[in-house]
């Protein structure tokens, strides 16, 4: 299935994607969602967060402003994800940057089944521990260690990671794909990031069949190029970091056909394992 | 009253309106009625909401991203608006979606006296109990009975009750207004509902009775109609969502008489109860 | 040291700082840090806070949407900051308005020892109990007492103290600077003035040695000349308050030189203490 195809999927069936995400980029979130013609609910409390997610066609978790009552929120909407077949997304913000940060991310993918595991190269070499060859949020150099040790993680865990920045990498634990679509503005923006996450839930939400890990690791291929293409389209038109959000947002909701499937720029990387 | 008074009234006296409104929103709520020309603040602990609210024009409650110590900072504030004669305006987002936040939506309705109660045709239409014509947030169809158990809400509650979608109902229980303002874009950005919600608080601010429920239907009609037509005009420099929320914030900051007055559709619905 | 090369010193360092800021707001003050060239990071709970502010370069605090697990962790991060010689800036947010926040300022600034206080005008004679002179959040007639109570003030509790409105003051407790950019579109977006205390925090972060009053107000007034030459920079493009706050994330991202030392219009008050 070409990305144009995925994203027809959800744009004509508007999957609702239940997002736990923190208080700096709900709205930026919500907005690019809804721009790619997605429908975004934000739902925190215990008391509904388990009927919520499981009426939902995805859940994003992220842990970009942790508190205890958020996590455990996150493991009850989790938990009844789960038990209801709604595919899970997981974005370990600033894991490895304070303790609480890299515990709680330990837990939640130690208690839950994630579909997807998303983050940035810094972020994503902790969580699959590669060997200490990414330090901080710097994606540089990543290419030397990060995706066999995503690549080992993703076999091991039964799931997709994703570690994102200039060049993205996506594995479902067999191949490692590589995507060079993008624009540095998006890093002068909060919540790109986090708004990816949302997205690839909503890419989720249209996979027939999520044992397919594969199938899965295409449908977040396609999220992140959708996402990746409208940012180059803003920044044709953008004098800024305040413009270019704006503009993003502009060019997810026009994404043609035509701009995502023939400006992606998506390759498998050599099989070094 | 015409509706560029209202606004003239709003710009001069520029109330002050407590907003506690939802963690995806906050941000444009309070940016919506900066532009507007009223004073926005946003409060949510209990030891202070009693506070701000008697001291505010207009209490806006939303409960958006609900949780029990919101709920129960809404009932401080709502009882402290109501000693102190100040109006309240409820805005029931996602009720029926989840047992609790109908539960929650029905015990603030149950426990203070609201002045105005504004959703979109599905959540009215939960609200109201519409006899099941109204389903999900779907506002087809919605002239077929929604503002006939709307306008009988509005009798037995006391309440000026609100409806938004492509078209706005509004009544006092005893007129049901037609309002035909707006643009598409709207529904592509968060928060424009709720800030509707916050805008109609400061037009409530104004309003010299409060006893006259049809005064306060007007400046309920004024409100949604400088935030329709101000949509109007963004539509026509926007080149998207994202450039659209920037353009709708310029709108309502640069609104004049002759728009306001000349541009608004209102109508007065046929009579069938 | 002119102000172009704090901006240099900021850029190059990139700065964390750790924002405890408010609910309307973390969104655009993370894009103006980011936009700048600093890097923000948002964190709340008890659990993290002290390990996150030890290792930022600057703390912001701002009570604008305070509740007490909030002002606890305040207090966490605030100690952990102190011991770690990193810098506070501390923005008592409707201070006077309600009692809570009176109490809550008093108790936080009795408490840590700040490196900076920022109010505007009506928030900083509160604090600095200016004999009335100044009421509410009207900066009119400030020059009449505010700058010679926050003066002394600032010597009483050796801390920066900054008061903005149309007119900007600044004093270490020796001498007092007036600042004179901006443009009035800066006051209809809402977090301009709390972007500004992040940006003041990453601007401390860059100080050498923080024993030296006059470098940290130096610095802060290198920062609040960015954020207001950028304003007016803005204004120039901005077709209302929504275009506005674009253009302002454009303006800091682009920031030269030339601009930030040839518009700076700064002069010290003369000394009537």
């Amino acid at each position: 299935m070409i990305i144009s195809e995925w994203l027809h999927r959800v744009r004509d069936s508007r999957p609702l994607v239940h997002n736990m995400t923190n208080l700096v980029v709900n709205n930026i979130v919500a907005n690019a969602l809804l721009a790619l013609g997605a429908s975004p609910v934000m739902a925190y409390a215990n008391e509904e967060v388990g009927d919520m997610a499981a009426m939902a066609g995805a859940l994003a978790l992220n842990m970009g402003t942790l508190n205890p009552s958020l996590v455990s929120a996150m493991q009850v909407a989790g938990q009844s994800a789960q038990q209801a077949g709604v595919p899970i997304v997981f974005d370990p913000v600033g894991v490895g940057a304070t303790k609480y940060r890299t515990q709680t991310a330990n837990a939640i993918t130690s208690q839950l089944q994630l579909t997807v595991l998303r983050g940035n190269a810094g972020e994503i070499g902790v969580m699959v521990d590669s060997g200490g060859r990414v330090s901080g949020v710097d994606s540089q150099g990543a290419e030397e260690g990060l995706p066999y040790a995503m690549k080992q993680y993703a076999m091991d865990h039964h799931v997709v990671v994703v570690a994102t920045g200039e060049t993205d990498f996506v594995t479902d634990g067999e191949t490692i794909w590589k995507l060079q679509n993008g624009h540095p503005l998006l890093a002068t923006v909060t919540g790109s990031g986090c708004s990816l996450t949302g997205i690839i839930g909503a890419f989720l939400a249209v996979v027939d069949d999520l044992q397919n890990f594969e199938k899965c690791a295409k449908a977040v291929i396609a999220a992140i190029t959708c996402v990746n293409v409208a940012a180059e389209q803003a920044a044709t038109v953008a004098k800024g970091p305040g413009t270019f959000q704006a503009a993003w947002l502009d060019a997810l909701y026009h994404l043609s056909d035509r701009q995502v499937d023939h400006q992606a720029i998506i390759s498998v990387l050599d099989m070094k394992l």
